[in-house]
């Protein structure tokens, strides 16, 4: 569907059209251009507050600068639909986070506007410092480098790194603070706390008027108070202006807080700090959805409402006459609440994702047991493992690919000490439309290699509360559970819990010639092949190995001794996940047979529904069905020849 | 060998016993605590200087405060040999880092007195406040929690993570701020640069001393002046207490500079810090290597300097008639700079680690290209992704076990991008007597997941370098190369470097019956094995693989189509590593064989030196013997009864 831009945007294709406008006409076009992201993403979808929040400073930045020799980095990238439209995508982005479409966030390879791609939070400053840092080796002095980063994304420990590390080069960088009080969920944390205090009571500034106003009158009493104005005026500069400031500590120059709806300023300020060189920061104060007055009110639920009716502002909900399976989130959320009421030593961690896990369930019902503590994964681990240490039972759940950012703190802080953490990893597998840099591709791969720790992944909703029930028993040491984004396949999932024995599966269906062995939620694709190939006489068997560390050695005993052909299907990659464990079984144990392995395979996925993804890496019901038929044949042909 | 303890400190077996001595007498057991870490040390080896630093701090903590109630976290822990001492460990202090002897971190499993294993940097804070947060939920309010954590360790984003989360939680928590301006090098970053300004210039205090002593005269002024005053102390009060201290910022109250190593008024401050509740950093100054001269004056060096004459401060270098083989850290150190003085692209980037890296070497050569970016291994990725985004081809230098820190930015800023970032990782595979929390065991397994990455590991000194050479070639995308702590094989190691061909092995030995295939300097073991073999008639052929990833399919269908007997050999895990990869390709490819894998066990490996453990874990060269021998013995019963 064509969507119409308004008579300015329409004209422009690349900044270079934008800089043939007056400054005063900035101000139309901005309106034209969130008009345009909100009828594009009303019935198109996508991410919608974010970029909304940052229109004006969209249009400053490509107005202001020399784009794209002056390097803008948006940080996640939520934010950057109208960077996108005015970068030579208007035309392409009704196919925006769709399948072959271009890309929800910033990319290489989309555009040279594109500097980094980005997605994962808090790497904006690191990069454009490394862009600044390459431009002055090249002595490319006039050139500017720009990060553009949220106060959510200022609390992550890497955003920190690069500031300790940009304050002490002397380079062109500005970092721009997108100060909106907001992640996804509200912001949370001390920095927060601090950046409201200057935005709103302003002391800072109000300082410094004080003083000087306190300067003029005491001038006034005559020619004895020169020597004390003179003192306060060099502590002031010594110190308020050098420390005052959280990013002045840092050795940045901290300029704002400014306005960041007010186009016409943000271009003056934007060229005025062009000219300064060495590391400076600008805060710039916007409102999340800002424009549209629902998405300003609720600015979680508009972060990504989906589609929606523009005038009334009603989103509009897949409509099923079956009953809805639950979001596997919701299930997390529920059972942990049903586990903690009965385990006092059940405590909850999210770092910045309470509505993306649904652990707001729980910081709702015990606000004092469930801890949002930021974007954060490194800390929200570690905090885990000390939580863990004094008894307790932490929950921390995090998205699988944000649970690379704590790879360390798992196997250092929680698997060494072998203290009963529980990872739930939301996200796990290909996880959608935000594509590569969001797949939960390698958990398994990069848990499974760890002593200590129980992997396992749940085929569904029943299973999943099954395995927080066994997790949070008393002495289990490490425990890891997966699932992926989206709906279960069971409407009614509220079943009594029960413990498993650890390292145990299950065999689904019994079958003949061919075994097929899954982990996780994938098996329900393998059980859709099933019913397909029964029509057809083909009858395999399906196990469903629940757990993949460790793994059930009885059960691949007697995988190995009754089937010569096997394969393996999971929902992450096949280098080193579960396929491969086994293998390393068969080998171990010196047997022999034809092991296929069904996964994402070795390249980086692009975007698109999960069901276009599994059918494009060959692991949807379709491909298992082929492949079973492939084996098949074999077989046959080698029992015809024999 | 057994050293004498000072007069009091031999009374001293647990902190209950410390209680019992005056304040006064305080002063005499820093004395001897001190004296009694230098005589161990001289002759047992450890790490020096940082433990010399908190002697004072760590009597300091544990007369003031109720160990092990109240709660200790070391950050590192390379400091705390005096804590190890003081709390039951002295008669064992003389086995510390030796194989079967006390580990040279704190540890949990050692002592109720470590209450957080530790090792990497900068967890304490995260770890302490899960305990606070446990206790608080315990309804323990009199319990407290310290983390003593360096200003080296604060430039990590794990720790500004925690302290953005601890800023809000109203829990009993108190960091200790070590501050003596070092890393093992000396600590870099704006941070550092802001606490040397507290505390040399001090000028947070002289301000306030200078507006009491302005404020005094305007009030000679006159009536007039009372509105002024107020007004000034109003907005200093509002203002400069509650921000201009970065720690305040975070919301935590901020106390001191204070002299480290004045017992008497830690203790008090201890005492009286004890009684405030809610977050508070107590910045401590100190020396690292205090009381000890030489130590003092070249902290690098003596952080952790071997055995040496106490006396002459001469340390004692291991004697051989041999010429010396080179460090593998030393090769890439000189390496890296003649192939930067011909390649302009080539930047160097360490994070806290020049002379651990000899990165020192190139800083040193070429200060305008190589980096040292503080603790900061998540910054030194993204910041190289940012340097190649431009076209720079930096490489990266970070330990194997350290790299865990950067995981997500391995995959997400660089393999996703595809950008031509070096990774050089050290101390892989068992790294000695750190133990646990550093051998670099997993890097094979999760570096192999990963697209687009290129993963390698030379055999010797010459490969380092040729594989070195390879990688800073254009467009070659991510690569890593991963090489041992210690010392290398060729004393003549500097030949002219080559160009290898990407993903193609070699054939180390001909050989019948059983091929060995290793990766890495691991390889030399199974030279020495093959040499033992040889000797009794047995034969196996030998391939050093080279490159993970790609693998090198030619050598592998070449050994499968000759041998049905195969070893791997890796000095990492063996869950996921590169007999792991031998298999996939086995499976894939439908060949059988018998393969035996020999790795890095499924379990957490202590400390010990690297022959001891690599003799432990079963791949040193008499292992390799042993298991070809086995093979052997069963091809020859195979033989004889088919």
């Amino acid at each position: 569907m064509k969507v119409k831009a308004g008579e300015l945007l329409d004209k422009i294709n690349y900044p270079s059209d934008l800089k043939l406008l007056s400054e005063v006409e900035l101000e139309q076009l901005s309106h034209e251009l969130r008009q345009y992201i909100i009828d594009v993403v009303s019935v198109h979808g996508g991410h919608f507050a974010a970029s909304l929040g940052v229109v004006e400073l969209t249009v400053a930045l490509h107005y202001a600068l020399n784009t794209p020799y002056d390097q803008l980095v948006w940080d996640v990238g939520h934010q950057a639909y109208g960077h996108k439209i005015l970068t030579g995508r208007r035309s392409r982005f009704h196919t925006n986070r769709l399948y072959n479409g271009i890309s929800g966030f910033p990319k290489r390879s989309e555009s040279e506007y594109d500097t980094f791609g980005v997605g994962h939070s808090s790497t904006s400053i690191s990069a454009a410092l490394g862009m600044a840092v390459a431009s002055r080796a090249k002595g490319e002095t006039d050139r500017q480098h720009v990060a553009v980063i949220g106060d959510g994304a200022m609390t992550a420990g890497l955003a920190f790194e690069a500031l300790n590390h940009g304050g002490i080069e002397n380079s062109n960088l500005l970092v721009i603070l997108n100060d909106n009080c907001m992640s996804i969920d509200p912001n949370v944390g001390a920095l927060k706390e601090y950046l409201t205090t200057i935005t709103t009571s302003r002391p800072y500034n109000r300082f410094r008027d004080d003083i000087s106003h306190v300067l003029g009158k005491i001038s006034e009493l005559g020619p004895n108070a020169h020597q004390a104005i003179k003192k306060i005026e060099k502590s002031i500069k010594g110190t308020l202006l050098k420390e005052s400031n959280f990013f002045e500590a840092l050795n940045f120059r901290y300029f704002g807080p400014v306005d960041g709806h007010d186009v016409k300023q943000l271009v003056k300020v934007i060229k005025d700090l062009s000219k300064i060189p060495g590391p400076k920061l600008l805060h710039c104060v916007t409102v999340k959805g800002k424009g549209y007055a629902l998405a300003e009110k609720d600015q979680t639920k508009w972060h990504a409402p989906g589609l929606f009716d523009k005038i009334t502002g009603e989103i509009k909900k897949s409509v099923s006459d079956k009953p809805q399976a639950p979001k596997y989130q919701d299930v997390f959320g529920h059972t942990i609440v049903e586990l903690a009421e009965a385990n006092p030593k059940i405590m909850g961690v999210t770092p910045a994702m309470p509505s993306g896990s649904s652990m707001n369930i729980m910081m709702k019902a015990m606000p004092a047991r469930a801890f949002d503590v930021g974007i954060a994964e490194q800390h929200a681990v570690t905090f885990s493992a000390g939580l863990a240490s004094q008894g307790m039972v932490p929950f921390c759940n995090i998205y699988s690919s944000f649970m690379q950012r704590a790879y360390d703190q798992v196997i250092h802080d929680v698997a060494i000490q072998k203290l009963n953490v529980v990872f739930c990893l939301d996200r796990a597998g290909l996880a959608g439309a935000d594509g590569a840099t969001h797949h939960g591709a390698y958990d398994l791969a990069y848990m499974r290699c760890i002593p200590n720790m129980i992997v396992t992944a749940p085929m569904d909703e029943e299973e999943l509360r099954n395995l927080m029930y066994t997790a949070q028993q008393d002495g289990m040491g490490p425990f890891s559970i997966r699932y992926p984004r989206g709906n279960g396949v069971m409407p009614n999932w509220k079943l009594p819990m029960k413990a498993l024995k650890i390292g145990k599966g299950r065999k689904v269906a019994e079958g003949v010639d061919v075994a097929i062995l899954t982990i996780g939620h994938i098996g329900n694709e393998v059980s859709k092949a099933l019913n397909l190939l029964s029509a057809e006489g083909i009858n395999p068997a399906h196990y469903d190995m629940r757990f993949l560390k460790p793994i059930d050695e009885d059960m691949l005993h007697e995988v190995f001794s009754k089937f010569k052909k096997v394969i393996t299907v999971e929902d992450g990659c096949i280098q080193g996940g579960m396929g491969t464990a086994v293998l390393e079984f068969m080998a171990d144990n010196r047997y022999s047979a034809t092991v296929v392995r069904l996964g994402i395979p070795d390249r980086f996925v692009d975007h698109g529904d999960q069901n276009e993804l599994w059918a494009e890496c060959g692991y949807d019901a379709a491909s298992v069905v082929a492949e079973v038929k492939k084996l098949s044949i074999k077989m046959i042909a080698g029992s015809i020849a024999s």
